[in-house]
């Protein structure tokens, strides 16, 4: 259970917004006039509108690569929700002094472990929020009728996160944990970024501890080369790199790992010892 | 002609911006330099960029559904505009208490519209405006050299909107309305959202009263199943759903209406009371 | 070397932020969070983010028709930096009252060059950036753990310009000059807009006098006709018109240039004066 500790939160008045809407139709405007009939004064910030549609996974990934980066203060809006109107909960949630908002289907569940213990709140239409909420919210668009509401209350103070409804356990995305396999580690490939790198669930702590004598092995080709940075590699060559967050990338320099080589989400990728040629 | 209520408008400095430049180039970003250029203070909010291109009718939908979410005194800036150096006037808007800058290409009629009635100005190079619009406006970018500048003097105040220039009648964009046909109502595919959802001309009130028992035909399909919910639809099968702003909607759960079933803008959709087994 | 006046530099609190990272993946929000973290007040304005992918020129020029519409004082921050980790040096600039902060690749070099001379310095992690920058900034993204800092230090005024680091001459782009060929004058194609409008390194002083009597030549097309504004344009017909930013582009009305004529980056276009029938 959450105690005083956990679930501290003191807003900023920053409310970032992830979603995948796209830029093309007026769903992210609207939240974004919903926000500001209530408050006015908040600062929107735009984290990323063009996630995969419907792919929680990435979108999670994405929460927990970028949120930690804020202020302490900071209410994240994210709304990625394939289950819109089905039984999935509105969810609030606040870990390291920053909170989150959007839809239990462990979207949430990455950025806010990797914060630290923290509390969750499922949102209820009823109690201090009601007279911010729609009477009838759109079973199709929890993000205006909802989830940007219930944000914009945080973060400007009008309901304290106690205030948003019971406390819940909130749903776990699970991602695969890297295995040994005698001097091996073996991974696989989560998600691609924009620029067709392979990100990986393994961590730079998975590599031997002399880097410059590991193989790494993804899918059949068995010997990529670990460099320290893109500008290190030929131009075209698949490489392994460790990327800005700490997880291991193959990458193509100045090209796209994801088209040059047929890789996909869940190719494994082995890191172990050099060995004797 | 306008009353003083009818063009009643205190601006809040909020400008929200709706363009179909995309964020490939500059001219967003011109834009945006311009409007803080004249009031670094002012707060911009992006609606949308990636916009069909020059598709006005999108676009004036996209402004009906978002803008009227925002707080009274918000100038709304939209740049869809074909046209631009051709005979179609800049023009500026007010109506509910909002304001609207853009090409007078019925771009901001159906909004406008939906707040009720309004004044509209043509926006007059000499005047009051002229020290802050450049000498020579590029005739192909009015967006950066007088609608952005418009904006920006009608947010911080420094011109009223009775000062931009001569009453004028905007043009208005023709929305195709459903008509009736026996006991069935008869409407069709306004556009596409980033999901693929088609959404119609047809309102929740166009469904019969008992929904549940209502029967939905889109195109050649006799029987489409209307549902409250996405989440409610089974994977992949196309479905009726009455969307977020209050129009029936074809969709495919977890996929895409218009990829899958070969729907496009104009096919007729027909509600009607449920048939006999 | 840079005198006072020529760096001289007031930040006013506003950061723009250009770059080709896109908007799937949270590399763009990271980037917001840490300036907000140095500094919670900066107003960050998104520039532009779907440039194309490593491709310094077309962000430069982007970067030179879009930053000076900023006011002066405004601290600009642009990230397309293919050799990140390799030898290009982390860099900071000043010309016109701006500040630019991004990789020494050419990049920044555009838009200062319009503006004026200007002075440039190397940023440096040692000195009086060091409590900005993390410890051990990641080889593959210091638009994050470099380039964003500094912006922000900058911006809130912490560090001064002169404190980032020494003096260096920054790298220079080139963009083929315009030649004369007798009564001609010969350009050519530097880069695609949003549109397919194809953009030349010819500006409208290379027009002859009398401009309705030009004759344009683009590839082998041996006469485009040259109109003031894509409406005087017929539909579908490559057209020649004098841009917003005064250079000379190639465009068909309600169509792409670049997807309608096969034109490319580098295909010469010629203006002359015009011929006898």
């Amino acid at each position: 259970m959450p105690n005083a500790t956990r679930s501290r939160f003191t807003a900023n008045g920053l409310i970032t917004i992830t979603t995948d809407f796209g830029t093309r139709d007026g769903y992210v405007g609207a939240m974004k006039g919903v926000m500001l009939t209530i408050d006015p004064t908040l600062r929107l910030v735009d984290l990323a509108h063009d996630l995969p549609a419907q792919d929680v996974r990435h979108a999670a990934l994405v929460l927990r690569s970028a949120c930690p980066r804020f202020p302490v203060g900071t209410v994240h809006l994210a709304v990625v929700d394939p289950g819109v109107g089905g039984p999935r909960a509105p969810i609030a949630l606040v870990a390291g002094g920053h909170a989150f908002v959007g839809p239990d289907n462990g979207l949430l569940s990455l950025v806010a472990a990797g914060l630290g213990r923290g509390a969750a709140r499922r949102i209820a239409r009823r109690g201090p929020l009601a007279r911010f909420l729609p009477a009838a919210p759109s079973p199709t668009f929890h993000g205006r009728d909802v989830f940007a509401p219930t944000a914009a209350v945080l973060a400007c103070g009008r309901v304290p996160f106690s205030g948003l409804g019971a406390e819940v356990r909130p749903a776990r995305l699970t991602i695969a944990r890297p295995r040994r396999e005698g001097a091996w580690v073996r991974g696989e490939i989560t998600h691609f970024d924009r620029f067709g790198n392979a990100v990986t669930n393994l961590a730079g702590e998975h590599l031997p501890a002399r880097r410059a004598r590991a193989t790494v092995a993804v899918g059949a080709r068995e010997r990529v080369r670990l460099v320290e940075t893109y500008a290190a590699a030929p131009v075209g060559e698949l490489v392994a790199v460790v990327g800005s967050d700490g997880w291991l990338e193959i990458a193509v320099r100045d090209g796209s790992a994801r088209e040059q080589s047929g890789l996909a989400t869940g190719v494994p990728v082995r890191v172990g010892p050099a060995r004797t040629a």
